[in-house]
């Protein structure tokens, strides 16, 4: 694969840990994955669904060919095992997913599994670590194929499938994912009882590398992140605002009540306290996706007497995210009597922060710099299935690779220098991880 | 009519210009129009239609019945004429026009031309004043039943129809306003030519009394309001402002180009100079009416790559309209550059303002004053015919009477005394200047 970007060559030490063999072995795995998953477009493989299936079995021969144990959990989501010396001890854990969004690239999930192979062959070669290592080939975690629900596979392995997950049904066939998970030969009992098919006591930690969705590793010309914490979300998909039609004309200024001038009042002071808040060290992004008058009434010289609009905010703090629900509330209150309008926030739906292990990220940071390879400690604002591992009691920690043009679409940009620099810091953590004789701190 | 309302019950000046028999009659000829044009929800009387030639008929029997000649000029106007003791000097005018949009409501329009009728038939009543005085029963004010074009009737009476005008096609019918001008009786040659069917310069001065469309009357407790200018207004349809889509949970604040963010922004920005031009003694109103992201491509979770909105201003003075459009392009530009974003204003449309004549708003003034009748000076944001004939030369003015509820729909809610109010004023004040011997400063 050429490099025509010269900033992001990464700098690997010598010798890597993650020697030539290996990475052309990764570089052959991406091209392979696709070549069986293209679309037309780009990458499809669907969330309990053949092609998923199928990259998963390849990644199964390639492990059994290395002589590691393999199974399949009652999800159906794939452990390589590498056992140590001391198989009793929790195991050190990485992996990721293979399914992808509908024509989507081929670097989301799949390079985390590929890194966690790399791992489990270079540790091996090594000798046998300590510690059992493990990869979790996982399944499931894109929201786009059950409109919304997401991280099926580590959600299963935890027993947090819900009833209401399990009914959810498929963009295309309308089928329940029930329906084809079973098609897939999951095992629905334990995971309709709710219970845990794997004990998270079993686990030493979790890291898991995925590349950025984001730019900030672009922007900041750095090859690899280590991430913080995993931003939960407030979304209120549509808040209205009401306040008065009237003609555009025959209305002074003194008698409207013009509902997309309130909007506009409250997303300036939003954006403004966002502003603040930043500079005060809280994490914050906040986002109006979608906003809109009605068709059926609006028109050029109407004062608008409605508009609605959503509002997601996200941080890596439980407690950032409350408190900023309750300004927003109160200026919906304050912009509402000031201008004579109402202000509806609807339901709100609300998903958790999960906060990376401190410790593991500092063993992550130390690996990198022992290696020269640059890091950015940052925030992840996309979901991750680490979340699942982390809110579980897991010591978790996320390594993300450069990548230009965000993920979710064929034009996913992630440079293989940029992959090896992060399968380098996550071997190296994994390696010396299992080899460690200190309990990780909760 | 019953008047539930007592704050807005006028005093009349006893003896009233205006007196009992002729306050019975416009009561009557409100029924009889409501009788005639009713349409299951409102009234409609459509632009060169039946409906609307019917209403004429019925004012021009009235007419004939109490001795005044009549006439139909080529647009199909009717004018209706008291000839003065004095004929060749410039005639004194009133009138309004008898269509409605559909589903409208039973005064806007009509009570202008019945206002016109009452004051001939007092003024003849009185004898003949010094100057003739006119009602002109005009056509085709409307906006609503050609898709936007409007005043065809005072425009074809001053040679200002336009090709474009004529081929304008009818909701309903799909047919072009020249096809059913000439269903009419209109005789389009002259019409296509451009040619004035009246001179501006036979006119003295044309008052025209009509509804108030907002709720500025109402608000202020006056029954009736005298215009000082009709504004004009400049139309963005559909401003675009175009930042750059992202991930909303990756995408840190400071590498977003948010549309929506920068939009509101804008928005802001004029709200702000508004509310200090209002202060600084500015005529303005501001609307932004439509206001929408693309339904393809927006989500709550990603952040708005653009958003189009639409862009309204009106005002009296051409100064102010030229001004703060410059203002906007400064503020779009300045936002653009801060927030990494660009604004297309896109095409604008502009209607010119029409002043009304300062005297004849005094002689107004004076009359209501000495009536006893409580006037509230004020622009008018609804366009008129009156700014045809401003703009044509002649010393234009109008009285707006109380109405709740505004306009364009069957709730309408002119009180008959504020109406009456209203005539009294205009045909004082109609009568004093035909009986004058100064000429009216334009």
């Amino acid at each position: 694969m050429a490099n025509d970007l010269p900033h992001i060559e990464a700098t690997l030490p010598s010798p890597a840990f993650l020697n030539v063999e290996l990475r052309e072995l990764a570089e052959k795995l991406f091209d392979q994955f696709r070549e069986m998953s293209f679309d037309g477009e780009g990458i499809s493989r669907e969330t309990y669904g053949p092609g998923e299936t199928a990259a998963m079995e390849v990644i199964e021969r390639l492990a059994n060919k290395h002589g590691f144990v393999t199974k399949w959990d009652a999800a159906r989501n794939l452990i390589i095992r590498l056992e140590g010396r001391e198989p009793d001890l929790p195991a050190v854990a990485t992996g990721s997913h293979l399914d992808s969004v509908p024509q989507g690239g081929n670097f989301d999930g799949a390079a985390g599994v590929i890194a966690g192979l790399m791992t489990l062959i270079a540790a091996s070669s090594n000798g046998p670590p300590r510690r059992t290592m493990e990869l979790l080939v996982l399944r499931g975690e894109e929201s786009a194929w059950y409109g919304g629900p997401c991280y099926f596979g580590s959600r299963a392995m935890f027993g947090l499938l819900t009833q209401s997950d399990l009914e959810s049904t498929h963009r295309v066939s309308g089928n329940a994912l029930a329906h084809h998970m079973a098609e897939c030969g999951v095992d629905l009992t334990p995971i309709k009882a709710g219970q845990k098919l794997i004990d998270p006591d079993r686990f030493h930690c979790w890291i898991e590398l995925h590349i950025e969705q984001g730019p900030v590793l672009i922007a900041r010309e750095k090859p690899v992140g280590l991430v913080t914490g995993i931003r939960g979300n407030v979304r209120h998909r549509s808040v209205v605002c009401r306040g008065e039609a009237a003609h555009s004309g025959a209305v002074p200024r003194w008698l409207r009540h013009d509902a997309v001038l309130a909007m506009s009042e409250l997303l300036m002071r939003i954006d403004e306290h966002w502003r603040i808040l930043l500079e005060w060290g809280e994490d914050l992004v906040v986002t109006s996706g979608i906003v809109g008058t009605n068709p059926d009434e609006h028109a050029v010289s109407r004062v608008p007497g409605e508009v609605s609009f959503a509002l997601e905010y996200r941080s890596q703090d439980t407690k950032t995210l409350t408190s900023f629900g309750s300004l927003i509330a109160s200026e919906c209150k304050q912009i509402g009597e000031k201008r004579g309008v109402e202000f509806d926030l609807g339901e709100a739906v609300y998903t958790e922060p999960a906060r990376m292990n401190e410790s593991l990220v500092a063993l992550l940071a130390g690996q990198a710099d022992e290696a020269g390879i640059p890091c950015e400690v940052m925030p992840s604002g996309a979901g991750h299935d680490s979340a699942i591992f982390a809110n579980s009691g897991i010591p978790s920690a996320m390594v993300f690779v450069r990548n230009d043009k965000g993920s979710h679409n064929p034009h996913e940009a992630m440079e293989l220098p940029d992959f090896f620099a992060g399968a380098e810091v996550l071997s190296r953590t994994l390696y010396g991880a299992a080899n460690s004789s200190e309990e990780m701190e909760k």
